[in-house]
Order: structure tokens, then C-alpha cells, then sequence
């Protein structure tokens, strides 16, 4: 998928929020205990319930490799139910990965071609040829790790006397690829460093996490951050997948998420209407 | 295993040979093709000719998971097997994995509880919260990203004008943890710079990869790095592994394995002769 059909998702579902599969079993309703694939059940119940309120869904590997190879199965039948069901999501493996050149091939190979994922989040550390690979292919996404939404962040990706490292990271890494196949994490908790971000990438679009469970605000986010092809995808994982743990669970996280669409469409209206 | 018995492993066995199980059906012998899952029968035909003249081995999980739940599964094997039959190797998970801490949790479990593995490498860009979840298990390891061999690491592990990013990363980082359960990625290529890396950090083991098809020194690692507890885990993949791909290939791959070991032996007698 390239940036152009996104916004033209965002535009048509009025929502430009991913919801974060990170399903876990101790969380999920138990009565779901008693299928086969309790994992599988659940995200399946939930993307029926939610499908036309997001754009995008992102399942977070930890939770299903805690699992090991039933977990990782959960996972591709997750990633082929909404492949096959409803064409028009975006596919966010937030996976964190990155290796040498050759190994980042792999990756891409295991979450571009062996699962059907639109997108890969990727840690920096290690710099270009870690990756390139992924920007190989054709209509799908690296998305770099820039400012993260965790309280230690402050570790590495600041620098109290010189250029911050995540600025860094972007200011170089935008050379790698372009708009259609490169996009940030910029964590929510602060907004108002979204200005200088869009003064470095005016135009790419940013995955911004920590919406909802982590505290962010969604109005913040977009006063800063949005662009005129909107340029955002905001998560929320945790408020809208356990907004309910009886067997009507799917009817609450739609609610929940209906909230959020609704918030969604409104400030996609006011950016249009007083567009930066 | 804590520092201690790895210590007496590498006298013991007088090697700090980490082999890497980098495992590619591309690169396999074709007879094993034959067998129901070459990828394991690979491995196990490679542990059994080498073990004893390596301390350590490490699979990169990219290899395995560009498989899917096949892939993991032969990792879950080859993890089974090495732990079962050979008790003292020190098993790495070379999986550069490192998200929030809720989710660094999640990948400790599934490293350390569902797979046996002693130690996996993490990067650091997320900072101290994403790297404490794997300090809290006894006798386990974070092995975190310091300064890698590819070419790239240049983009962000290094500063013209300020404290290399690399160093930050092992001045912060070694008060998260100790010698008993941190450890370094500390690429070959550049083994003078090993003399700047022990001022800060004397006692901690470091895992050198790069050594062989990347191409740096073991003497010059040495010379620079080994401590009196030799301190030095030094990887070798695809010279040793992919030595040869006829149906006597273990043989081949332990005749490579045991040049290196000799190699080692002699600079272990050297530094024993005449510490630093």
C-alpha cells in the first residue's frame, strides 16, 4: 500500500487509527480459553468488531513469540484472516527488528513474503544497510524508531549539550527512502516536540504509540503533527482491546474504538477546514 | 550460567569459540533437503562435530523465522537439543529484540522461559527500561548492541563532535546490571578501539562477532580485549558452518572449528604468560 491509498482510506473511513493487537492470553475473556486458538479467536473477534473503525491493526510480536511457534501461528492466521477479509488495512508488524544487511533481508523476507505485513517497525541502532532491505520492496513500509513514548527514551535518544539522537536519526535516515515506504515512531506523551519533527519531515507519516493506556492526547498530537494527507496513524492498544472481558467483549472494544473514530473525524474536519 | 563456569568452560575447553548457527536451507547441504526438517538436521550434525571445541553457540533468529512457525519450531528443536545432550554450552539468542517494558517482559519469556537460551542481544535505542526485564532472571543474560561490525554502524554509533554513541550506550548501561548478567556486542573490525571499550568496562565479557567471513583479527581482538578472565566470546557462522556442503560436511565444519580453537588456545597460554 502507498501513502496515497492510505490517506485515501483515512479520508473514506474518517479515522486514521491503528489499533495494537498485543493480545495476551491473561488478559483475553476466558470463556475464549475453551477454543482451539484463543489468540486467534480473540483478534478475529475483535477486527470484525472493528474493521471499519481503523485503518490499520499492528500486533506486536513479543506477545505472540512469548508463545513460541503456536503463538507465531497465531500470528499468521491473524495476518492472513485480514488479508483475506478486508483488503483496504494497513499491516504494522511492530516488531522493533534490525541486523546486518543480510540478515535484515531475512527479516523482510519472514514479515514481507512469508506473512503478508504492509509495514515493519524497525530499531536504528544500527544504521543504513539494517534498513535498506526492507525499503526494497515494492508498496511496503520501514517504520524507524525515532522518539519512543517509554520513560527511558531519555537514555539514548537525547542529548543535553548536541543534536538529539532522534533528530539525528531522521535527519539522516529520510535520505534513505522516500514517503511511500518510510515512516517514524514518534511517542505521544510529547506533543509539542511534533513542530520541530515536521520541520525535518513535513510530509512522512508518523506512527505515533501512547494514545489511550500510555496517556497521550489525541488533540495535541494532531495540532502538531498532522499534515494535509493527514501524515498520522495513532495507535491505541490495551483501551480498546480490553475495554471488556465478558463473552460481549467485541461490542465494548467497538464502542471504545468508535469513540476514538469519532474524535478522529472531528479533527480531520478542523484540519481541513484550517489547514497549516 | 553466570561469568564463573563460563570462565571454566573456556579453560576447560580452551576455546572462547561462539559458533553461530546462521542456518540457510539455500546454503545446506541438498541431501539434507531429504530429511523431515533439514534445518534441525543440520544443526544437530553440526553441534555434534563441534562442541567441544566451542563454549558457545548463537542461532540469529531471522534465519529461523523467515521459515514462519516451521522456522521456530526447528529453533525450539535445536535449543531442546543443545540443552539436553551438552549442558555446559552457553546458548545465545542473537535476536537484537528491545521494545517498552511490558513488552521487553514478554520477549524475555519467551527466550528464557519457553526457549532454554542463556543470553539474548538487545538494542539499546529504547534505553534502561527496555533492557531491565532480561536482567531480572538469575544466571541469564542481556547481551546489548554496543558497537557492531557492519558498515553503517558508522550513521549513528559514532560522534565527530561528542561522546561516541557507543560508549554512552556502555557507560549508562553498566549500572543496569552486572558482570554476572550484561554483556557487549563489540564488532571485530575495529579492535583498537577495544582498548577504550575495557577502560570503561574491565571485567565484562564481550561477544565479538565478525571474526572470519567479516574479517577481523583474533589476535588483534585479543590483544586488545581479553582480560584475565579471558572476557572474549568470539563468533564465527558461515566459515565454520558452511565449510563444506557434501554429505561430510560436519567433518569439514569441525576441521574449521578446531584451527580457530587452536588459535584460541595459543592466545589463552599467551595472555596466561603474560597478563596485563
Amino acid at each position: 500500500m502507498n501513502s496515497k491509498i492510505l490517506f485515501e482510506n483515512i479520508k473514506k473511513k474518517k479515522s486514521f487509527l491503528c489499533i495494537g493487537l498485543d493480545t495476551d492470553i491473561n488478559k483475553i475473556p476466558q470463556f475464549l480459553l475453551n477454543y482451539q486458538d484463543p489468540i486467534f479467536e480473540f483478534n478475529k473477534q475483535i477486527i470484525d468488531a472493528t474493521h471499519d473503525l481503523c485503518v490499520a491493526y499492528k500486533p506486536n510480536t513479543a506477545f505472540y513469540e512469548q508463545y513460541g511457534n503456536k503463538g507465531w501461528l497465531s500470528l499468521e492466521k491473524t495476518v492472513n484472516y485480514i488479508k483475506t477479509k478486508y483488503q483496504n488495512i494497513f499491516l504494522i508488524a511492530d516488531a522493533k527488528r534490525g541486523d546486518i544487511g543480510n540478515t535484515s533481508d531475512m527479516y523482510a523476507k519472514a514479515f514481507f513474503e512469508n506473512m503478508n505485513f504492509d509495514a515493519i517497525t524497525v530499531a536504528p541502532y544500527m544504521g543504513e544497510d539494517s534498513v535498506k532491505p526492507f525499503l526494497l520492496y515494492k508498496d511496503k513500509w520501514a517504520i524507524l524508531l525515532a522518539l519512543t513514548s517509554n520513560k527511558s527514551a531519555q537514555d539514548f535518544q537525547f542529548d543535553d549539550s548536541n543534536t538529539n539522537l532522534y533528530e539525528k536519526v531522521i535527519s539522516k535516515s529520510k535520505k534513505w527512502g522516500n514517503e511511500d515506504n518510510l515512516m517514524y515512531v514518534v511517542g505521544a506523551t510529547k506533543a509539542e516536540m511534533f513542530k520541530d519533527i515536521r520541520k525535518l519531515i513535513p510530509n512522512h507519516f508518523l506512527l505515533v504509540p501512547g494514545v489511550g493506556a500510555q496517556g497521550g492526547s489525541l488533540s495535541e498530537v494532531t495540532k502538531y503533527g498532522m499534515n494535509n494527507k493527514c501524515g498520522l496513524l495513532v495507535n491505541s492498544s490495551r483501551s480498546i482491546i480490553y475495554a471488556d472481558n465478558t463473552p460481549d467483549f467485541a461490542i465494548y472494544s467497538r464502542k471504545k474504538a468508535s469513540e476514538i473514530k469519532t474524535e478522529m473525524e472531528k479533527l480531520l474536519l478542523k484540519y481541513e477546514s484550517n489547514p497549516k
